[in-house]
């Protein structure tokens, strides 16, 4: 059998990815079949099946990299000093991929499919449970410091920073006049008011 | 041709839309036939088709009496004397919506279907702006009456209620911890924090 070199390996598998995240942005999920995905990649069936046994684990794979890459935003976030400061800058990048168009409609294209298949709604869960346990950390520490209200339990913090994220997300997919810039500001002022009252 | 009483006619109208909402609720908009909604109403296609042309348009008709539901609600909220606490009320009516897994796997199918067909689409986006003008109307009110902070522009805080809603279903259809009775607490606290800093 012929050896596969590892850093190969790992490139056309995320040229697989590209190839298909590109697909699914323009046409969703059901509409793009493997073949399209192929044609996209510029590869054979036969060789995108060494990656990925069917379409579902390319998009199973799509959300676990969405995950991993939260997870390492965060993992540097939190060796910042000003903990506040890095939440207001990843909720400036939510607000900068949601006006990204095709990032947006795979995002939505996720969490309809995670609510019409079981197994990739355990995976968009999964990342869910870990954004939030991330936000938790960064508030806790950010209490712990002064930089935000530590009277607010930082599970609930969390829990509705997750909520306006997903909201940052409707609001781009259905609301023409939510202005990007203009509600980076805004948005700002809220977090600011509700997570350190005294400063806002 | 028979005379049909117009109040009848409504009433068998509701029956359908009311058996159409328990079968969509139950399997999603794809996953109803005409003929299921039939049985759910009692009722055989030829009735059914005197009312709706077609699934889309009782699907539209639902979305439409939603429309006109929260407008009804907003009039009365607006005859109000405290429209912050008109505010808080509707958010906890938002957040009981929101626990009512029917509704809740409706109001997901609705968003979803917004995105697939343009003209469920446009219905949606035009319930979506006129909850705006309406949460913008009270805002502008409740400021004139120093119920809220006057230099947030009303249209700004409309658009990040409507993000919160949005994100209300999403945490609800995501995340099993969102305990419904705890997190009305805390939006009442981000709320009042936001809208109203020197009272938060």
């Amino acid at each position: 059998m012929r050896k596969i070199d590892p850093v190969k390996r790992a490139a056309r598998r995320q040229q697989i990815l590209a190839a298909a995240i590109a697909c699914f942005s323009r046409q969703g999920f059901h509409q793009t079949s493997t073949a399209q995905i192929c044609a996209e990649a510029g590869m054979s069936p036969g060789n995108l099946f060494h990656y990925f046994a069917n379409k579902k684990a390319i998009i199973a794979a799509i959300v676990e990299d969405e995950g991993r890459q939260t997870l390492a935003y965060f993992e540097k976030a939190l060796e910042a000093q000003d903990l506040f400061a890095q939440l207001l800058g990843f909720m400036d990048l939510v607000l900068e991929l949601g006006g990204d168009r095709a990032y947006l409609k795979l995002s939505l294209e996720i969490a309809a499919e995670g609510q019409r298949d079981a197994e990739i709604g355990l995976l968009a869960a999964a990342n869910d449970r870990a954004l939030q346990e991330a936000l938790n950390t960064l508030l806790r520490n950010a209490a712990a410091r002064g930089q935000v209200d530590a009277s607010l339990d930082p599970a609930d913090g969390a829990r509705w920073i997750a909520a306006l994220i997903d909201g940052i997300f409707n609001r781009l997919a259905v609301d023409p006049g939510f202005d990007i810039n203009r509600q980076k500001n805004v948005l700002k002022l809220l977090l600011t008011r509700f997570l350190r009252p005294a400063a806002g």
